[in-house]
């Protein structure tokens, strides 16, 4: 398992002409702008977004600051292989086959598979938001979500991301982060997301030191004021935190203490079957 | 929504140098053997399966047969954005920023986001496995699978593949399929997964005809001897058959006739969300 916060996040991938500029695979030559083309093909699938799912071939020109005849070709690559799908009005979207081969990362779909059996229960003793997540460099991207009918409408989406230090699951994950990650974190840019999100430095760590006390941690009105979380930690066969699971109910119903004992319960589950696979 | 029978199969997708040669991006020279930077950086992703998650750098340059050098420097513009990531014992796995971007694929999580709550509810009735699946040239693809505690151990993974003539699910895809993909696959070959698989052609084309009719398939013990599923289509906008969702359980118990009216009520829900999201 890659330890937190040493992969690259969200604020790196967005320029990846930049970071790799000058890395030329053998046989390449670089294009205008001195992008290597391995570059073009990822900015190509960088260019999507959940606000931008379906785009036209224009629209990936534009976005990748790529000629239209270059873009075409490196897109019809793309589908050919799969990578890349057309929809009936011929606009672009991410292909089937790319979610297959990334259903094999070991820190997303692997260990979602681990956890599932964990999460349904978890589900079916309290018929709410139940989640799985992981940290990427600053953020908290939310592995699964299996979602209570009649619950709180929850921000973010199954592959989206939050600010770490405002979620439930982030505040684990930070909590058990290596001092550097954390340091690094603090030093922020820390938003609030509603007047109750903690983003004073000094008041995070001792919020971080409440998690590691406790063992687990709660998120009350800190990224909607109308939700309460309830996380604790995962860990791996070499008793490192490798993802954090949270329950997300209404303000207030039930009491969020309540919710502690079997969120940490299904944290310790999944942990237990993290060990005994390995 | 692509058209099932008309985006590349597996069986194509195997040989990409082959299937893109002389297709190159501009300001690329083809590397030793001819092959574009783009054909090779999506042959490293090619290289992983689900019985190869985890590879070092000579399994990768053997598998692709490229120059380690050449796998190095590609390797490492991959590591760097994250599509791959290193684990602690340094060999490569597919990384979480790839699954992130597969995760907008339309075919793929955007169908499953709309059919998890009655997926969910379909489980909640029958606690057995609930499967979600596409078909995807010749393969039936899961795209999601809440598993009963209790239930029957069932072959494949949420994005694995399985002969779309022997499943459930595949059987309503392949019915609903446009006549020439269906008399393509009716060619064969079909392999027989049990002694009850409908490996026939002439049979297997009076067993679609029978699942037209009816609105739903029954799988029986044609998978594996110890398993029965029911199936049922999902519906887009156009009232194209886009999906399938089953009920997994062990064979006898209960009888599949017990399983068609919740199965047909749960895909026909899906499908009216979909067309009320167009």
């Amino acid at each position: 398992m890659t330890t937190p916060g040493t992969t690259p996040g969200k604020r790196e991938d967005s320029a990846p002409a930049k970071v790799h500029r000058g890395m030329r695979p053998a046989g390449e030559l670089p294009g205008p702008g001195g992008r290597s083309v391995t570059s073009r093909v990822l900015s190509v699938l960088d260019a999507f977004s959940g606000e931008r799912r379906r785009m036209s071939l224009s629209d990936i020109s534009r976005r990748t600051a790529m000629p239209l005849t270059t873009a075409y070709r490196l897109v019809s690559e793309l589908v050919a292989w799969g990578a890349l799908e057309r929809d009936r009005d011929g606009r672009y979207q991410i292909g089937l086959r790319l979610w297959e081969v990334a259903a094999l990362a070991p820190r997303g779909p692997g260990l979602r598979e681990a956890a599932m059996p964990f999460l349904e229960d978890l589900y079916e003793a309290t018929h709410q938001h139940v989640q799985l997540a992981v940290l990427d460099g600053a953020d908290v991207v939310v592995l699964e979500r299996i979602s209570g009918r009649g619950s709180v409408g929850v921000r973010g989406r199954v592959g989206g991301r939050l600010p770490a230090h405002a979620t439930g699951v982030g505040l684990v994950l930070l909590a058990y982060a290596p001092p550097e990650a954390q340091e690094r974190y603090l030093a922020g840019p820390l938003v609030a997301l509603t007047e109750r999100t903690v983003a004073d430095p000094g008041r995070l760590r001792a919020v971080l030191a409440g998690v590691r006390r406790d063992g687990y941690a709660i998120s009350d009105r800190q990224v909607q004021l109308d939700a309460v979380s309830v996380a604790a930690p995962v860990r791996d066969a070499a008793e490192g935190v490798v993802a954090a699971l949270s329950v997300v109910v209404r303000a207030g119903d039930p009491q969020p203490g309540v919710l502690v004992p079997p969120v940490v319960a299904a944290a310790r589950g999944v942990s237990r079957r993290l060990s005994s696979r390995a």
